[in-house]
């Protein structure tokens, strides 16, 4: 380390001491870009983490809430739980010769999307019913496990797992170390992330909201079974999140992060919260190394929210310019 | 400390360096009787928790899951939570003068508790929407602390979060000083629940999962509100406590706690996974300290999961022989 960087260090820490210096050679938020979105992160978490301060918040309400896909990881150029939907009716199409003529079927095989979305919402529950349910929970488990150890990315040919964003997991880390409890709260299917999430992400199973079906125990001969039925419970999406956050989580987040109108709510939700209070959307800016897309997208939309964010005051993150690097080596 | 006591220890300590033994002074689960139903936790912990052992469990799985009323605070003489609907339905009456003649309100304000058994299912449902709905859930939550401050219960004149029974409290510490994480899964208001469970259990409201009634995200001018709908949700009970675990929890506990047959069904789920497993039940045998309930009882009736739980080889707890105290101090 150079003499004057040692001594700015120094300088810090007189001026700070409760200021949380990262270890030596690791950089806070070090994918990261220098500029008012990174400074908006960490003057928020060293204002409410500051002991005797005004605005500190004691751990136990340190709440943080992620949305999944788009936020965490990518989601085009289809949702990743869909185009394991899609594998999945590949791999049972052996036993449904009849699926070669009958829609929505037939599009789901030959990877034709316009075909499948001529199906409609009929059409898409059905593939969703036949690829979610009809199985215990540990069956599905299996499924999904197995397919995110196989599938690959159509553009980038990697793993799914892989296509994290990477300041992302440097920010959920950065918030754990710094006393937080990290939720994810997202519409894709709660038993599909949580094959993944303590992984890759550190999130374990019990902080992982999401969509759902409804569950059915049954005893099969001495073998209780958890079974999964065709039926929709509960959508975490739009208003469905600050429900969703009710219901599991049971108490209002400090900080909530996002990147599309169905996260919307779940960002007025906390940012109307009593005492300091931090709302942020990720823009997808970044046409050559993710994808550029906003309010015309049919997935990911962004536009009301991005009025909304701009109205508020909430931080947005401009990906091709606040972050280094996107994806996880 | 006696010298032969130290000897004692040194020599437990030379032939078992992996026991974490207690802080000197402070023995484990010190308000339980020493025999087997106290030697059979202290052994599945201690086996579990053997770094290098062959039942070894990490940290991220210890999950530990209990019942709420009758297994970690009493139920009698009605549950805790109808007592609260009551001293509601006594504090809305002013406003309804009409229900001093019409049922179930009129048995509920004269404390008739079995003329509220003859409104049925009907009129005890009528009684829990007016309290437990139609309001959003922090004017609720304020609600349920007051309440909690000032009711007491009527025969022990203690207010009800001092009817938790201290046995299990050093239970909940001792697992979570062994690296589990504590759940409550009941049959009670998961909303009513989390206004008490972090400061008396050190159970934090994301770690509750219990009966709800649905909810609906609304702005209110400016202000995002979550509205409690007078409609059932979720019902936490026999098979409703495996799914409960499934939806919320997302991982299959390793230790399951209960007292009835409601919690039959998450003591067979807990049971039937793969290693180690551990479901007990707290039998209600003390009439003198406590009261002595099981076969017969409307509230927290122990029936099929006692002979269960003797067929199986579950742990069954008799209050009378095995706690030295009841209730905390």
């Amino acid at each position: 380390m150079k003499r004057g960087r040692l001594s700015f260090l120094v300088v810090l820490w007189l001026l700070f001491p409760a200021w949380d210096l990262p270890a030596a050679g690791q950089e806070t938020l070090a994918s990261w870009n220098d500029g008012p979105t990174k400074q908006a992160i960490v003057s928020f978490v060293q204002r409410i983490t500051q002991e005797g301060g005004k605005d500190y918040i004691p751990p136990p309400e340190r709440i943080a809430v992620f949305d999944n896909d788009g936020t965490l990881w990518a989601e085009q150029p289809i949702y990743f739980q869909f185009a394991f939907a899609l594998d999945r009716i590949k791999a049972l199409s052996g036993k449904h010769p009849e699926w070669k003529t009958e829609e929505p079927f037939k599009s789901a095989l030959s990877g034709d999307l316009k075909g499948l979305a001529a199906s409609g919402a009929k059409g898409l529950a059905e593939i969703m019913a036949l690829t979610h349910a009809g199985m215990t929970t540990d069956e599905f488990d299996i499924t999904v496990k197995d397919w995110l150890k196989k599938a690959r990315h159509p553009k980038t040919g990697r793993p799914y797992t892989e296509m994290v964003y990477h300041p992302m997991l440097e920010l959920l880390s950065y918030l754990r170390e710094n006393g937080f409890k990290t939720f994810i709260v997202s519409g894709g299917g709660v038993e599909f992330m949580r094959n993944f999430t303590e992984k890759v992400y550190g999130i374990p199973p019990e902080r992982v909201v999401g969509s759902s079906g409804k569950l059915k125990f049954e005893m099969r001969g001495e073998k209780p079974v958890v079974v999964k039925l065709p039926e929709v419970d509960f959508i975490d999406d739009k208003e469905g999140k600050p429900v969703g956050i009710e219901k599991f989580i049971g108490r209002r987040p400090i900080m909530a992060f996002g990147n599309s109108d169905g996260d919307q709510q779940m960002l007025e939700w906390t940012a109307a919260g009593p005492g300091p209070r931090f709302a942020l959307l990720v823009h997808h800016t970044d046409a050559e190394r993710e994808w550029a897309y906003d309010r015309e997208s049919p997935i990911g939309r962004l536009d009301k929210a991005l009025d909304e964010a701009q109205a508020k005051g909430w931080t947005v993150v401009d990906m091709k310019k606040d972050w280094k690097t996107i994806f996880a080596k």
